[in-house]
């Protein structure tokens, strides 16, 4: 038997580093390292320096959080876009989700997390203050909380609006209820009671 | 909506290079690239080293094409070997499958394919010749054919075994039949049918 299973301690570093990413478990690692020995040095390099370039460029938003290449991201920059509304994720990828309902065109706070005692996530852990403090230099009228429908994110949400109260702005949720081509005999009693008395009139 | 998805060049860059990984999706591109962003940069860098490293360092043993880091593999540099018996394989995965079961102790000849038409993959693409080469310098009494039993793997065998007619050699295959743990009536026929013609004495 090999004493290295990898024969070669080189590959076995490569497969060590590749399987410590999330999701990728120890085949899949070691099939990526031979797939990266089959091509170009150069392919495997611009890989690589992608990956330092980013780590050590990336930057995030001062206003918002976001993740971008500047002080300010290209939204909170964008001089079309209306400062009035302000809309609170979780992250960038929700970020990225509701820039491609192409149905919004208020800026964004990233909170960078929900607030989770179980994996100790508090508030001060998160961008609220600096949402608060946003709020309370002016300009803004409406605040949309559009995080995930969990406990954390109902937390977050209640929380943010404690914070807010003394401030004038509007504070709204996204609407809950049945997700387009969900069938209703499958839909949890939660969001179907919410969809219920959360109705609207037809035809809006 | 966004211009550039990603909101920051940088990130999108490491997506995009992340993406060109086989089996790896612009959503999971996504996910590990913004794990990597939570990581300390030593993390990223000591990963995009380990890449770059592998693809410049590693080398193919002289003598069985295996990935190693010297001009001779482990295998074929260990002493306790036995040097009278090579098995042929297609991969290097093939070679720590079989190092896995523990129960071989000769040496092996990695082909770095199988004869494929409809992949333009002739025998001159593969390790044949330096085979017949290793044969024919002598030493060695057995040729283990151990690839898969596929019709390329078969075409591949066969064309091995009239390579090294005329050779002193012995060439075997590894026997083919049903696999541990299968259920007989989920069988195919071939695969069946073999069993049933390569049946062997009861107890041994």
């Amino acid at each position: 038997m090999l004493n290295n299973k990898y024969s070669s301690s080189l590959l076995e570093k490569a497969v060590t580093e590749i399987n410590r990413l999330p999701g990728i478990g120890s085949k899949t690692a070691l099939r990526l390292a031979l797939h990266l020995l089959r091509q170009e040095p150069e392919r495997v390099e611009s890989l690589a320096e992608s990956l330092v370039a980013m780590r050590r460029g990336v930057r995030y938003c001062q206003v918002c959080h976001n993740i971008c290449d500047d002080e300010r991201c290209e939204i909170c920059s964008n001089p079309t876009r209306d400062t009035h509304l302000v809309c609170v994720v979780e992250n960038v990828q929700d970020v990225m989700a509701i820039e491609n309902t192409m149905q919004y065109r208020g800026l964004y706070h990233v909170l960078g997390g929900v607030i989770s005692p179980m994996d100790g996530i508090g508030p001060s852990d998160l961008q609220i203050e600096s949402l608060v403090e946003r709020v309370r230099q002016g300009g803004v009228d409406e605040v949309i909380l559009a995080l995930s429908p969990t406990m954390e994110g109902d937390t977050t949400n209640f929380f943010i609006y404690r914070k807010l109260e003394g401030t004038d702005v509007k504070v709204t949720v996204i609407a809950r209820g049945i997700a387009q081509n969900d069938e209703l005999q499958y839909t949890d009693e939660v969001t179907l009671g919410r969809a219920l008395a959360g109705r609207i009139p037809f035809g809006r």
